[in-house]
C-alpha cells in the first residue's frame, strides 16, 4: 500500500482546502508520495481564537491516530499549527507545521521577516510562537488585514488588504521576505509577491516541500 | 451572591487536588473571596503529554463557560496551564495560571531561576513556554525528577528525587530560586526549601496569591 | 508585636505618599498585615535623576536597618526601585519593588506592555532594568509624559499627558497592557483605563499585593 | 536546454564530493531538475579556517557567475557557506546553504540542536552564524570531534569520535536533534542516528530538498 | 626597527584613505607607534556588496601577511571589515575592525544607538553583524543615506543626507549616540554631532584608539 | 592648567589603588593627560555588597562634583562602577566604568568571555550588569575565587585561585577571553594569562586606554 502524506486543513472550510490543493499541484510528482488535502468536517469555520485552536488540537490528533497506518506523514495546515506537537508525540510519524515551516523557509529567503496575519487576535499567539522557536529576531513585524477565513474568498478586498499590509511591512518595518499568516491565503501568493516586490512564502507549499524532502530521505 | 475563585486542577488526581486545597489555606481570609479547588473528572490522571494539555484545554475552557457567571475569576492548576488563553478570551474573566506565576513570582525571589519538572518529556514544553513568555534568560535550568503525577503520592520517593534535583540545580547551574514544576508537589515546599537552602516558589499558592491581590483591587 | 508592611516613598512629596496610601486601601484586611505608608523626609522633591536614586538607594536602606525588627516587609514604592537589591542583602527580609513587580503583574495581564515615564531622563534607566530582568522582549515601548513628580499634582494636565501617550503605546507600538511609570501616577489608575482602553497596572498595588501573598504564605 | 541545479563542494576534496553525490540520490526524481555535485579544483583541501573561507568565497561566486544560465540554482555544501550571501546578490537565482538550511530543518526536528564540529577552530565561527541567523538560543551546544576534513576518510575513528560527541551534546547539553557540521560527514548520518538515538540531520540533504521544493514552487 | 600600525582601507578610493589619515591626526603623539594609512589599489572603488566584502578579505590577508614582521598591529577601515576574522588566525597579530571597535566604543556612549549607512543594501549585512557580535538588542536602527563611497566626496549633499538620516534616528528610533558606518563618513563627524546634537561615533578613530591602547599595554 | 584623568578607587584600600597605578604605568606619555589614581578614604575597605556599591555611588558622584573643573575625566575603578550612570548626568564629563570598558574590550579579542569575581555575591549583580548592557550572550561564565579585596594581597593564594576559576572558564564553559572582575587583581594580570594561555583584560587599563584615546579625540 502506498502511503498518504496527509495535509489536513482543520477548519471546515472547504473552499480553503480547495485552495491548499491546487497551491500543492507543483510538488506531486511521479515518484513522490500521495498528497491529499483533507477536511475536517467537524472543525470551526475559520481558526481565529486559541478556544478554536485548542480544539482544533484535539481533532487533528484524532485524525492522526485514525490514520497513523496509512500516512506518510502529516502537515497542519493551519497557521496555529493546532495539534502539532501532540502528532509529534506519536512514535515514528513524520508531522510538520504550516506555521513553522513557513517561518523557517522564508528565514532562507530575506534577512526581516514580515507576517500578514488575518485577524489582531491573531498576533499575540503568533508572536508566542515565533519565541518559542526562538526565531523572533527575525521577525520585523507582523500586521493583519482585518478579515476572517470566510472573508478571505472576496477575492478583491483580500489582495487589496494584503497588498495595502504588505506594502507597510515593507516601507516602515524594512521587511525583504513575507510570509502570508493563513492557509486561506494561498491564491493570493504570485499575485502579493509581484505587487510588493518581494518574495512571498505560501507556508503550506513551504511545509509541504520540507515533507516531500524528508519523505525521499527517510529520515 | 458571592463569587467564587476556582482552582481547577485539570487532572482526575484528587490527591493532587487535595493537596493544593491544602497549600492554599494560608491564603483564605474572612474578607477574602471563597477559593475552590475543583477536579475536572473527566481529565486524564496526570497531564503529562501534549495531548493531555491539549484535551485539558478544552475542558478547562467548558468550566469557565459553565461557571463563567459565578466565578469571581480561574487559576489553571496544572504547570503547562492548559486553556489558560483560551479562558483569557472571556470577556472580564480574570484568568492566571500556575507555571506562568510560578515563575513571575520567582523573578522576584532570585536570580537564577530553577524548575523542577516531573518528567522529561514535560521540558521541551515548559522551555517553548519560557522562550514564550520572554523569560528564558532567567531560567538556569530545568531538570526532572522522573516521576508521573500519579508516582508523586510516594512522599520519600518523591522528597528525595525532589531534594537531588534542587540540589543539582542549586550547584550546577547556579539557581538561586526554585520552582515546583507541577501542582502535585505542593505538600513539599518546606521540606523541599529546608533542604536545598534556596527559596522555594509553589506555583498554586503564587498564583492564587496573585489573583486574590487582582480580585481586591478590581483590575 | 504585630509587625508592619512598610511602603517607603523615598522622595519626599507627601502628596505621592497620600496618593499611593490611598490606592492601597482596597489591599488592607482585618486579618492582614498593618500596611504604613512612609515619607522619606531627607529624599529629593521627587527621584528623576541617576544622582536621585543612588541617594535614595542609602536612605532606604537606613530605613529598612532601623525597622528591621518590627517590619513583616518593605516594598520600595519608587518606579526606579532605589536600594532594593541592597535592602534583600539583609537577612530573613522580603523586599519588593514597585518597578519589578509592576512588570512582572502586567506580564500575566498583556503580552505587550507599554511603559509611561514622567521624564526622558528616567527611559534608558528603566530599559537598563528590564534588560537586567531579563523581560525586555515584552516591553513593547516606554514614552514619557514630559512632567516632573512634583507636577503631577496638576491633575487635568497629567491625566491628558498619560492618555494621550497611552493611545501612542497603544496605537503605534501595539502594547496590550499599560503600566504607569511613576508612584505618583497612582490616582490615574481608573480613569487612564477608562480612557485608553487597556488595562493598566499601578505599581505600588502590583508589588503590595504580591507582598501581602508571600507574607501570608510565610515565604 | 535543462537547467541543473548545481552543489558546490568548494574543497578539493572529490571524496567529499562523491560522498554528497551519494548522499543525494534519494532526492533525484525522473521529474525533477539534474543535480549536480561539482568539486571546485583550485579550493583548499578542507575549509577549516576563515581564510580558507574566504578565499573559497571568491571561488564560489566565480564557479555562480559562470553557470548563471545553465543553473537552477546553488547549494554551497561546505559548513561554512562560502559566498552564499555573495551569490544572494546576482538577481533571480536560487541560492541556500547547508549550514543554514541544515539548522533550519533541525528546527522542525527537536527543540534542542547540537552540532557536531570538525575541529574546534570552525566553533566560533559558527556560533557568530547562529547569531547572526538570530537562531542561536536553539543551539544549545556545538562540540569538535578533532579531526581534518581529510581525515574524516578514516571511516572508523570518524565515526568513533562523532558518536562520543552526539552522546556528550545528548546527555549534557540535552539535545534532541544533532547537524552534523560539515559535508564531508555525510556518509556517516544513519549510523550516527542509530548509535545516539536522536535524529541526524545531514546538511546537504536538507539543503538540496529546500532547493528541490522552491524549484518546483518556482519561488 | 619600530613597527607599524597599518590602517588598512581596503577600498582604492585614495580620497577615503586621505579622509581616514586626517581623522587620526589627533591619534598620533611622540612615544606613540607609527600609524600608516594604506590604500589596497587592487581593491573596489567602493566596499558595496558582500562579493566586494569576500574579495577585499582576501586582499587584506594578504596585505597583513606581507607585513607581518614589521606590523605593530592592524586596523581594517572599511564598516564590513573584510579579512577580520581571518588576520586574526595569524598568531601573535593585534587585529581590530572599525565596524567592532566603532559599535563597541559607541556602546560607552549611549544606551541606544543609531547606525548611518551608506546604502540599503549594506544594512542587512551589518544586522548580521550586530547580531553576531551579541549586541543587536542595543542598536535602535540603521538607515541608509543612499549614496555611494564614491558619492561620499559631494561634501554637501553628503552632509545634508546624513544629518536629515541622524536626526530620524534621534526622533523616530530614540537613539542616544550615532555610529557614521563608513570609513568615507571621517570628515563629517563634528559637523554631524553640532547638527545633530547626539554624540557621534567616527569608527576608524575609535579603532585605532583601541589598538594604540592595546600596543601600549602589550597584550 | 592641565586637566587630569582621574582615576577613581572607591574603596579604601591603598594597596588596590597602588596596584591600579602601577597597571597604568604604560598608558601615561609625554604628551598625553596627567593620570591620577584616587583613594576615597571614605569608601568601604573593598566595595562586595549592594550597600557597598550604593554608598560608594554617592561617593563617586560627590568627588567627580568638586573635581569638576580640573578634570579631563573619570573612570570608576571598581567592578560594579559604582556611580558610573551618575557622573554622566553632569554635563560634558567624559565618564567610563571598568567594568564596561573591560568586556567592550574583551568583546574585541575573543568570542566567547569569562569572568573572574571575587565573590558569589557579585555575580548575579554582574550579571544583571551584562544583561543591562545587552552583551550577556557573549559571557559564557562568571566564577568566584572565592576571596574578599583584602584577601587578594596575599599573592600566592589569590593567583593560584584565579589559575584555577580560569582554568575552569576555558575548560568548561569554553571561554577565549577572561576578564579579571576586580580592580585588585590588576598585578596578575601577565601571570594569569601566561599560566592559562588565555588572552586576560585588565579592566582598568582598558577603561583608561578607552578614556585616553576619547581624551585626544575631543569627543
Amino acid at each position: 500500500m502506498t502511503k498518504t502524506l496527509y495535509v489536513i486543513n482543520p477548519n471546515s472550510n472547504t473552499d480553503v482546502t480547495a485552495g491548499i490543493a491546487a497551491a500543492l499541484d507543483p510538488l506531486r510528482s511521479a515518484d513522490g508520495p500521495r498528497i491529499e488535502c483533507v477536511t475536517l468536517a467537524e472543525g470551526p469555520l475559520g481558526i481565529q481564537t486559541q478556544e478554536d485552536v485548542d480544539r482544533a488540537s484535539v481533532l487533528v490528533r484524532q485524525f492522526a491516530e485514525l490514520h497513523r497506518d496509512d500516512a506518510a506523514g502529516f502537515v497542519t495546515a493551519c497557521f496555529s499549527d493546532p495539534g502539532l506537537h501532540s502528532i509529534r508525540e506519536i512514535p515514528g510519524v513524520l508531522a510538520l507545521g504550516i506555521s513553522e515551516c513557513g517561518v523557517l523557509t522564508a528565514l532562507s529567503m530575506g534577512l526581516r521577516v514580515g507576517v500578514i496575519a488575518i485577524l489582531d487576535i491573531s498576533i499575540p499567539r503568533h508572536l508566542r510562537t515565533w519565541a518559542a522557536m526562538g526565531v523572533k529576531d527575525r521577525i520585523v513585524g507582523e500586521l493583519a488585514i482585518g478579515r476572517t477565513v470566510a472573508e478571505l474568498s472576496d477575492r478583491k478586498a483580500t489582495l487589496d488588504a494584503m497588498i495595502r499590509t504588505g506594502t507597510t511591512l515593507r516601507d516602515t518595518c524594512h521587511a525583504d521576505v513575507l510570509v502570508m499568516g493563513c492557509a486561506g491565503m494561498a491564491p493570493y501568493r504570485q499575485l502579493l509577491q509581484d505587487a510588493v516586490g518581494l518574495p512571498v512564502v505560501e507556508p503550506t507549499q513551504a511545509a509541504v516541500a520540507m515533507a516531500l524532502g524528508r519523505l525521499r530521505l527517510g529520515w
